[in-house]
This record gives structure tokens, C-alpha cells and sequence, in this order.
């Protein structure tokens, strides 16, 4: 794997090792894309023959930032107030916007969203989990969350650090569903 | 800094050195958060007393996949079909969608759009460019174009791939405001 | 309770006694904010482990507005046209929009929903009724209705009454659920 | 004015006298529903013609709780962590949705919102106040803020009073704009 | 009939012959208006006693382009890229906004939805499959589905051919619920 | 033009002969499609250089019904109440509703829309004009605004006849713009 740098090996590092053993009593991954048919056209994959049951997903990213927005967002001296609030709650409601914005993503019934954030010594870090009972799984309604709350804590910081940088944002753990649990470790 | 792990180090990397130099006419950059209150509470700046001018923001990530999730996006075999351009679609709807998603971003006519999405080695690479004649800029429009561009790309491979990861969001250069241009390099 | 004033007293007097007493067969309250968690953060209260059993609510409220209004919407000599219409419009559409707008509510599949509006002397009077079959209750959807539907009022009346005003929006009953029953008299 | 009950009265005490003097400068308000065409038909005001300028509204409202609702939102003991940050952030995401709710609103660029909540004896008091540059007023956007904001309150706190009612939701003060400035007191 | 000019007579012609016989086991249609009350007032009507079954629909439309139209897209010499493509993601994103828009249209989860467009020598023609398994058809999921696709097909060659035409919009066949299946031939 | 059956040249004979001549000063219509680029990319067009200037469309479409609907719609001896008027309103919002569904179009400040509903001997006939001041054009506003006051119409009256169908969906007419004034007849 020469081609990969530094900063890619790192971040699948703590998935696996190079052949991929996951802990995991999932089923055969697909080999193809599920989401276009034999003819390459997209289509919203039918679920209506999937039973209703409960699946959760969490998943994770990083924000890097400047020393000086970790201490403004630490509170030394001035109070951060509302900064790590608004992200959380743009977060939770991001995870009830994911069918809107990725366009073959079913509609769920989200029944349950936890968003958590931490200040690092060089980044944010922001936790998600997303339980539902519904025919498919929240994969994507968790990374959803993590992304949008990323962007507002770009939002809120960016006059202070125009360089933030999103990272590493990937589904740590899914639970549920016929191809069962996964876990990036 | 001793605190940054390989990853980070390579994302900032491409920025500046350590006491980030920046090939940038700006102001001094500001020292407290702007959308918090001196009481802490969040709010939505001000900019009616701004100029109405033309800003640009250009901004890149990447979605790293496995070698198989390659194989299929650049079509040895297989068409590909709308997997890429369904990406390029929510992200440009994404931009669009920004000031729902981020609580205190400011409602924009923007005026042009570009997603480009290319299948590298062992990642997707994606860059969206907005354009708006307004009183504000339109980063957090590219970074959000950016990051819907790459949920959709996970959503379409994650049954091949479950390890994908969404890495370096960023802006990479932005133009127009009072505030000048900027530039990572 | 001497800090109430007279206009507040007037709103729970309907509702009850001093003593808050209730016709219902409800579980004993909840002495925390059930939304927030033990370190403060907002979240989604996980539902999955409720039943989904029929729920309904009822709500109410008022928009206080001149003479001159009230016999513009009574149509004395002028159709009234579209005005109450667009109003219930509004709410039912509004009721659809409650967990777009209100962060830590649960999208629901909301079953039915009427909005009725009546013109008192004094007043446009709102009622709106919902119903669901899931897991959790719809009077967050049900205040909804009649807050959209009183702002549409307003905007339809504003031009010839600045001082309007909306009042006493309420949940009048509840049924469904675990906590059972509740009515305010 | 016989047929106004007690709290009608102390609504409307604070704005005017009985024949509703106002402190302003605005033209005479309209006669007719100015929503509603000859025909009878809804329509979107035609704006095209006005010109762009600034102005502002601001609006106020109370959520009447429990004593124990104010005891939890007042943190004795228990913090009430992001309680009424979550609030302030719907009341503010709120007015940008509304064009989205109601009907014959116009797109509007917002350029400022400002959403204050005090916690008061029996009630939470809301104030929003919002700025914009454009073609009509931004009225209907204060309201919305505020109404959201209060219906966030309402979710936060139903599990504990579910009697909690929203009033005296109103406009205090416009500025800008051909009809003038306009002022409750 | 004389009333019915040629494109109408044409467009019923493969419905059925003038008394409108179908190939259904339908019960009898409604002889009023299900979505107004007794009173005339609009109301979401109230499923909550259905049972929750395998429903689905296909509609249909054309979107009647001239000839350099149809060129461009058929790619003669000149790649079509993601025209048709985009048109795809609209009409599928479109099924799931279908309550955001139809007023009384109830929430669906809907399960799947498939989107299928194809040039003809003088017309971009579009077909829409929505399954769910829910409380109610999903005959306002296709329709809405193919309209968006055509509007959208309108927005992409509206540069070239000002005079495109949407027409035959309409539901071609339903399974499912208590009044069975319909089909239009 | 042997392949144009009979309700395709009814829909093209309004507005022009075969050779399709407009009352325009028009200039010469694009021979590429303008949204994709050189690559087949689709992109969001940029707008910032064009000046903001006054543009209307008016476009209209019909909804074929059964003489039942006609007779239900015209009030004989039933109240039809709020059903052209929700109709309306949903068309009037589905306006505003554009740069959300038609991936390519840009957010406008729409400043004055009208949707007008008839009731002919088979058809429900719809018209609406979209008025701004911006950078670009609203036919887009105008077509959905008739498109979705059709889709409402036939929810509204599905129940009675399930073969309704949206036809003749078109721009009658625009003003404004460098590309001038365009009339279909």
C-alpha cells in the first residue's frame, strides 16, 4: 500500500489490519454498488420486504483546530456559552435531516439521537449514536450528525481559525439488521 | 506539538508551517467567538450594515475506500452510472441547504455552484466552488456542499464498504469581503 | 402566588384550582427536564423501547384582534375569501413541520389533523386535533398547528392591525400513552 | 368593550389605551385584508416595486410554567445545562423557516437575529429581535422566533407541567420601511 | 362529449373507453370530497384505523421537447453527462418531499422508489414505482416523483427549447389497501 | 412530424405553427445544455455577473377530471370549501419551494406570486405569475407553482376519480432578463 500517506494509514488503523478482519458476525459484503441497477440508474433500494426491528449505529469525527480556539472553547477566562450547544443541537437535528440530503436514503422513524462533544488539546471531538426501529439501518443518520454539528463548530470558530479542518469522520459501531453488528475494531 | 498524531500533522501540513504563515492580504483574525454574546448566548451576527459584494470559497475532502469500492467507481466492468453524479447532485443541493443546516449561517442568493468528484487510488476527491453577489461569504456553503458530497459517496458504497471515512474537509481559498482573500498555501 | 398577574391568573383558571388538580388517570410527573442529561447536554429521549399504541392531542389558542378585524373576517360586506382557509392550511402543514422545528421532538407519522378557526368578538379562535399511531405523543404537533396557524392569521390581518396578539395557546387533552389520559379541567 | 375578560385586557393595557394611540409615524393602516384579492383569492403580496432598505422587528413572549419548572430552568441544584440554549437556537433557526410556513411570507434576506430568554418567577420571558435589508419587513420573522422558542420551552418542560400555556406573543416595536416606524408604547 | 377538444380525448383514450370501465377490484369510488368536512374545512383525514400494508404505485409523463432537444440528449456527438441523471435524483427526492407539499398529504415511510426516463423522438418520457408499507397509498409519491423529474427535465433544456410542455401526468396502476388494485387499462 | 399523435399537437397548436414562430425579440436560443459542463458535470450556472433586474413568468396547466369532480368542484348543491383555495395555497408555497426540489435552480427572492383556479366543463384550469428582482429568471417558479396547485387537485379528489390527469404544464410568458421577452403565442 505505498500510495497511502501518512494521515490514511492513520486513520484506518484502528479499523483493522491490511485484510480487513472486522469483529463482526456480519454477512459476505456486496461487490456491487446496491444502490444502481444493472442499467447504472440510482434508485432508492426497496425495503418493504425488511422486517421492523431496532438498529442503532454511532459514529465519530474530529474538528482541528488553533490552540487559541481550544482555549476559547475551554473557557479559560471567557465563557464559551452556547458554542458547543449549537453544535450539539445542529447535530441532532442534522441526523432528522439525513433523508433530505442524501437522495437515496430512506425515511426513518429516529427514535432516539445523542450527540456529544469534547475539547481536545488540538481538535473537537464529536460522538454520535442514532437508534431507531424502523427496516433499515442509521448508519448514515449518525455520520449525518457528526457532519453537520462539524460544520457549526467551523461556523462558530472560523473568524478566529480560518484553517479548521473536519476529519475522520466514519461509523465506529452499527448494531441490528440481517447483515447483524459491526465494529470498526 | 508533540500532541499531533501522523494524520494531523499531514493535514495542517499542506496549510503552513508551525507559526501558520498564510499568502493573505486579511485582517488580523478575531480573538473571541463572533456568534456568542458578551452573556454567552448565540446569535446570528449582524451583516446589514456590510457591503453587497461578489465572494467566492472553494473546498476540498476526501472519502477514503477500499481498492474493490475503486474498482467499481471507476467502472472496470461495471458501469458506474449515476454513482458519482448523485454525489455531485447533494452536494450542489447541499450549498443550497446550508443556512437550515447551521443554525446561525445567514440566509444567501448563491449564485453558482460546481461540485467535482475524481476516484484517486484509494479515495474520492471532491471539490465544490460557490459564488454569491451578498454581504456575507459562502465557506461554510463550499464546506457543506464538500461534506453532503461525501455522505452520499458512503451511502452508495457502504454495502461494499463499511470502513469508509470522510477526511480533510476544508476550505481551500476564499475571495471577497472585508476580510480579503485567503489562502491555505 | 401574589406575583401572578391578572391575565395569567385568567389563562390556568380554566385549567384548574390553585392546587393544579387534574382529571386524569397520569403517572405521577417527572421531577427533572427529561431532555437534558446527567452532564446537561440536549439529546433525543430514546423511544424504541415504547409501544406504538394510538395517541391523540388537542390544543388551543387565540389571536386578540381590533373590531375592525373581526368584521373584515366575518365578511360583513367583504368576502373574506380565502383568510381563515389559508390559516388552516397553515396549521396542518405546520403540524407536518414539528420535528423540522422543535430540535429534540421525534419525527412521527402523524395519522390526521383538524384545524378549526372560529371568530369571536374579540378574537380568532384556533383549535387543532392530531392523532398517530407510534411511539410517542403528538402534543408537541398539536401546539404546533395552532402557533402556525395564529401567525398566519396575524400576517393576513397585520396590515390593518399592528397590536395583534396571540394568546393562551394550549394542550386541552391528551390520550395514549403510558402516562395516560390528561385533561386540563 | 364589554365581552374583553380580564387577561385580554392586561394584554393589550401595556400597548395603547382603549383607542390605541400608538407612538409612530406610520401612514394610515389599511381598510381591507391586503392578502386577499377582489376575487376572494390568497395571494403573495407583489413586493417588486418597494425599495431595498433596512429594517428591523421586535418581538416578545411568555411561556406561564410551574414554580418546580422555574426551580429546574433556574438550576437550584440541578443544572439546567442547555435548556435554554436549545430554545434560543429553534427560536433563531425559526425565523429563517418562515417563508416556509407561512403561506404569503416572502423570502427575506435575514441579516440578524438576536433571541433573548429570562427566567421570571412563573414564566419564561422571550424576546427576538431581527434586522434585515430587503424589500418588506421582517415582522413575521420576530413572531416565529419567538413562537418556536416557546414551543422548544414547552418540549423541554412537558414531562415535568404539562399545563405550561404560551402568551402575550406580540410585535413590541418596528422600524424602516414606508409604513414607518411603529411602537406598541 | 363534444366539449373534449383532441389531446384530452387522446389522453383518457388508454385509460378506458367513455364509461370509464377498469380492470380493478375496487370498492366504489367516493361520491364527495374526502379532504373537506361537513362544514367545507380542509382536514388530513385521519388513518390511524387503517392497517398497515404493502402498498405501491407507478405513474407516468411526458415532457414534449423539439427535435435539437432530443439530440442533446440522445448524446449525438455531444455527451448527455448527468442531464438525465439529475432529473433521476429530483424525481426520487421528490417522492419523499410529497408531504412537505401536498397539504393534506399524510407522512409515508416510504420504502422504495424508482424513476425511469427515456427519450423519445419527440419527448422525454418518465415512469415512477413508490413502495411502502404504511396506512395509506403512495399515488401522491409518484405522481409528485414524475412531476419534479419533469420539471426539472423543463429546467435543464430550457436554454435550448423554450416551449417544452409537461403533460399526461397521471397514475397508471396502484396495488394495495382496501380499495385494492386500479390500473388504467 | 408523422410520430406526433393527436394531444401533442393539440398542446403545440396554442402557441405556435409548426415552425414555431414567437412574438419575441428574443435572443437566439442556446444550442448546448447550459447546466452541464464541458465534462457532463452538472453544475448550479453562475449568476454574479448578471444584473438584478425585474423578470415575471406566468405559466398554466390543467388537471383533467370527471364530470363528477366538475360538478363536486362547482358547488352544485355540496359546499366545495376549501378545495381550490388549499390548491392554491399549496401552489403559492410550491413557488417558494423551488430551489429545494429542481437541483440546479438558484435560491430567488421571489417578491409577488399569484395562482389562479377555474373550473371548466372537464378540467380544472390553473394559472400562475411569479414576479422578483434578481439575477435570473422564475419561469422554474411559475411551473411549479402549477404543477404542485395540480398535484394538490388531484389529491384532493382522487377519492372520486382515480384517473385524473395533469396536462399542458407550460411557460405562457416571460418578461425580463437579457434574453428578453418570450411569448408562447
Amino acid at each position: 500500500m505505498a500510495y497511502r500517506v501518512a494521515h490514511e494509514q492513520a486513520a484506518r488503523r484502528t479499523a483493522t489490519g491490511p485484510d480487513r478482519e472486522r469483529h463482526t458476525t456480519m454477512t459476505t459484503p456486496q461487490d456491487r454498488l446496491t444502490h444502481i441497477d444493472e442499467a447504472g440508474a440510482a434508485r432508492m433500494v426497496d425495503v418493504s420486504g425488511k422486517d421492523v426491528t431496532a438498529r442503532t449505529a454511532r459514529a465519530s469525527g474530529r474538528v482541528l483546530v488553533s490552540p487559541q480556539v481550544v482555549e476559547l472553547l475551554r473557557g479559560e477566562g471567557m465563557p464559551k456559552g452556547d458554542a458547543l450547544a449549537t453544535a450539539r443541537i445542529a447535530g441532532i437535528m442534522g441526523a432528522k435531516r439525513t433523508p433530505d440530503l442524501i437522495p437515496l436514503c430512506h425515511p426513518l422513524s429516529v427514535a432516539g439521537v445523542k450527540v456529544d462533544l469534547s475539547v481536545a488539546d488540538d481538535a473537537v471531538e464529536i460522538r454520535a449514536t442514532v437508534k431507531t426501529t424502523d427496516r433499515t439501518g442509521v448508519e448514515m443518520e449518525a455520520l449525518t450528525a457528526v457532519s453537520v454539528a462539524a460544520l457549526t463548530v467551523i461556523d462558530m470558530v472560523k473568524a478566529v481559525d480560518k484553517g479548521a479542518v473536519i476529519t475522520d469522520v466514519r461509523v465506529e459501531e452499527k448494531t441490528g439488521g440481517k447483515s447483524g453488528d459491526w465494529s470498526r475494531s
